[in-house]
């Protein structure tokens, strides 16, 4: 990447730390940047040097925050006595979106993979075994992805709740609506077959 | 977005001035970089910053460079006589990935587009006169995109050569190698058609 100097290789292959951008899409955004909107690539930088600097993790529920205490935990209103368990911040941010829930989340960062070297400590199960301790908790709402390791972990958290014998519940899996069954896959057509419910 | 604190607000807003990405790419990217990556991400930011403050346009080409006089401009080995007009440095790349053109490059940073604004001068049409004028140049090959605006641009530059008496030529468009008639698109076809040549 000589052709256009030392600076600009060093930009492409800095984009290239972003999830799904390759050798083009980083070409491609560098020229964007540099031709048409110098403006808002230092407005980018800035903006990615500010979040870095000020965002951590709520202490309690471990998701993305500014603060000590995330705006969820830090909300009286909330049921102390239900906790819904996710694998990361976006999905609290969709289950917000989309549901009436109105409980408190513990997010693990992850899903246990031991193969990766992700284990019980790294998804900070000591702190939510404290939390089933301390809060007088109801219900552990289980919402992890139903992967492999989402499941493993699902059933580690399980575990963990039902032998402080709390109700343990995990969102339901099947047809989404509006799926025409000979559409779906036969994964997700066979778990529909296997969970059906009396009516 | 204020779920998450209004940094991240700010860094998902700021993302989205790349090419490509909406709100959903916008938000891995900040997920990943905040998550899994915070290093990658400071490097980005600096990368970004330090990309913008050096990077310029040669004086003489107009391509990105660090520099007043880019590598390519700067190279004596280079033939003088031959000017290769392209629309994009991102072109000259591809050029000189591609073939064993060792020509001089001009770089018009875009075409011809009365609608959207962008006039000869826009494209530096004046500097490109006074090479045509002053450097002894034998041929003009002109590499503008097979659009319409491309064509046009083609077109406009060809004049300004002509009336000087150089020599213009445009790269040849049609059926690539490799290509096969049935999947060829019409346009192309008929312009490979059209465009057929004495063996």
């Amino acid at each position: 990447m000589s052709l256009f100097g030392l600076s600009l290789g060093r930009l492409l292959e800095a984009l290239r730390c972003l999830p799904g951008v390759g050798p083009k899409s980083a070409q491609r955004m560098a020229f964007h940047l540099l031709e048409s909107d110098r403006e808002g690539g230092r407005h980018l930088a800035q903006a990615l040097l500010e979040a870095l600097d000020k965002m951590t993790h709520c202490q309690t529920c471990r998701i993305l925050s500014e603060t000590d205490l995330c705006s969820l935990c830090a909300d009286s209103r909330r049921d102390r006595g239900q906790l819904c368990v996710v694998e990361m911040p976006s999905d609290v941010q969709a289950i917000e979106q989309a549901t009436s829930y109105s409980g408190r989340y513990f997010v693990l960062m992850g899903h246990l993979s031991p193969l990766d070297g992700v284990g019980p400590e790294a998804l900070g199960m000591d702190l939510l075994a404290k939390r089933l301790d301390t809060d007088q908790i109801r219900e552990v709402i289980l919402a992890t992805n139903l992967t492999v390791e989402g499941e493993a972990t699902a059933y580690y958290i399980s575990e963990l709740a039902q032998t402080r014998g709390i109700t343990t519940t995990r969102i339901a899996h099947g047809v989404p609506l509006g799926g025409e069954l000979e559409f779906i896959d036969s994964n997700t057509l066979s778990h529909a077959f296997q969970s059906r419910r009396h009516l």
